[in-house]
């Protein structure tokens, strides 16, 4: 790989910029990387582990003479970075961000730019139920994809130079309108994540069914949905507030069809569960046929010698 | 490990018999597997691949002369096998099921079985999204829960002895009372399932989002839900049917947690989803410290190279 950006800096030093550092220097993306976070703590930490070239104080400090600046941070403190770093900018730099939703961070964000910098907003489909600086790893994004929502009259060349760098960390790149990603995400991402809290929630709450009995015998499908919903809790309830309109068109779409099912099993009606339930196997086979997970008969377990070749 | 069982019946050779025929096999727990299955073809896979010593074509063969009879077809056929096979069961021959759900199975099978035989129901907490003679395998019961919940004045050295398989099998066993089970799998694995499968068919109806979008798109979360949401439709058909009133007890819980989630977005209550949030959490550390997950960080990924112990 050759270098794409000079200088990177990321502002937020969590999950996701710490394997986007990891993978930049796996690829040779970049020749500085430099990185801030509000917590000294966090800053500290990565000092420790050299996550980064360089780490500054300030997030004014981390953009100067940068040509690729990554927000990092949670939604809700997105314009107030914005703000902070905009007069520190260089011309011809580009920002780009991670957030899970992009209207709200192109309305919160956006404003606060100059002229003489490109805005490319950016989601890359990755994660674990890690955070913090060191949860960061170098194959986080590979063969996952990268949506790039870039505003109308972006310089094509800013955005195509912020592509190769994702192409060079791993990812599989793709442009979309940015209500049409939020609307994608509604389903793919932010709706299942509620109803993954939710579901832990009610087995926390429950008074007949002890802790210590969820737990042992979570295997039997519970488990999958607390690895979903031990995810970063300040990080979602931004991605809710923040998507609220599709988020909660398709919730509405979940309940209307959750009753529907609900009712079936009351009056005994058999036909209608199994006819939902060998329409849902379809879609499972056309993601193992993209790629996005393996067939492996392990549920979640670590079956290597069965075979596994992801 | 030593014989436990002289022969061994199983009645239907699904993903659960079929790890149950590797794992015997591993650990040398029986001197002679039979088996059986409705349809001719599953027999001549079965057959095929050498799942079992003999198979025969019929329930009633497969049971004569066994000392242990595993019912391991779906919950809404157990009473017709029960009524085929009870002429034909050898005096002080133990009976057991695999079924989801434990009171349906001991009503539907209990009143058929002769007074000289014992009667064991049983339930390994252990699965995979996939079914059929082929799926199964000797790892699938290792480490994972199998309960047992025998009736009232069953011989406590019947369930002794079918406790020591089933730890033969690798699985940890505990005894619970049938009521109690059947509400523990409603919170950790059936509404788990009935949401899984339901988001899986709104992502399936949205014309606003295309298949190919939801498919491409899935890492963000919505793969764990197809995972769940690919098992195999009658048997959960059959689980919801006769787990009724637990369900829907479960889901009535969930569906009052999800309307106030639902109501905090729409009001912008950020701090009511931050604690809700925060405290799921803590669920999935205890889950981990239970040893029924692991903590490395690849989110269904196999990222043996990390170190993961598993």
């Amino acid at each position: 790989m050759s270098v794409i950006y000079d200088r990177v800096a990321l502002i937020g030093l969590g999950l996701i910029a710490g394997s986007i550092a990891h993978a930049m220097r796996r690829g040779g993306l970049a020749k500085e990387i430099v990185g801030t976070a509000r917590s000294s703590e966090t800053r500290a930490i990565a000092a420790e582990i050299n996550l980064c070239d360089r780490i500054t104080e300030t997030a004014a400090e981390a953009v100067a003479g940068a040509d690729l600046v990554v927000l990092a941070v949670p939604i809700g403190a997105m314009a107030a970075v914005a703000a902070d770093i905009a007069p520190h900018l260089a011309a011809g730099a580009t920002v780009t961000d991670v957030g899970s939703v992009k209207q709200e961070v192109i309305a919160q964000v956006g404003p606060h730019l100059p002229d003489h910098v490109h805005f490319v907003p950016g989601h890359p489909l990755a994660g674990t139920e890690h955070s913090g600086p060191r949860s960061g790893f170098a194959e986080l994004f590979d063969n996952r994809y990268t949506l790039l929502t870039p505003p109308e009259g972006t310089d094509p060349a800013a955005t195509e130079r912020l592509k190769n760098l994702w192409i060079g960390c791993g990812a599989l790149v793709e442009e979309m309108d940015p209500d049409h990603h939020d609307l994608v995400l509604a389903v793919t991402s932010h709706t299942p994540h509620l109803i993954a809290y939710t579901m832990v929630g009610v087995a926390d709450d429950l008074r007949r069914v002890t802790d210590s009995e969820v737990i042992k015998y979570s295997a039997a499908g519970f488990r999958d949905f607390t690895r979903i919903a031990a995810s970063d809790p300040t990080m979602w309830r931004d991605v809710f507030l923040s998507n609220k309109d599709a988020t909660l068109e398709i919730l509405g779409r979940f309940t209307e069809e959750l009753f529907a099912l609900q009712r079936a099993i009351r009056t005994g009606d058999g036909e209608h569960l199994h006819d939902y339930f060998t329409r849902t196997r379809a879609i499972r086979r056309g993601i193992i046929e993209a790629g996005q997970d393996t067939d492996a008969p392990d549920f979640g377990r670590n079956m290597a010698k069965k075979g596994d070749t992801e």
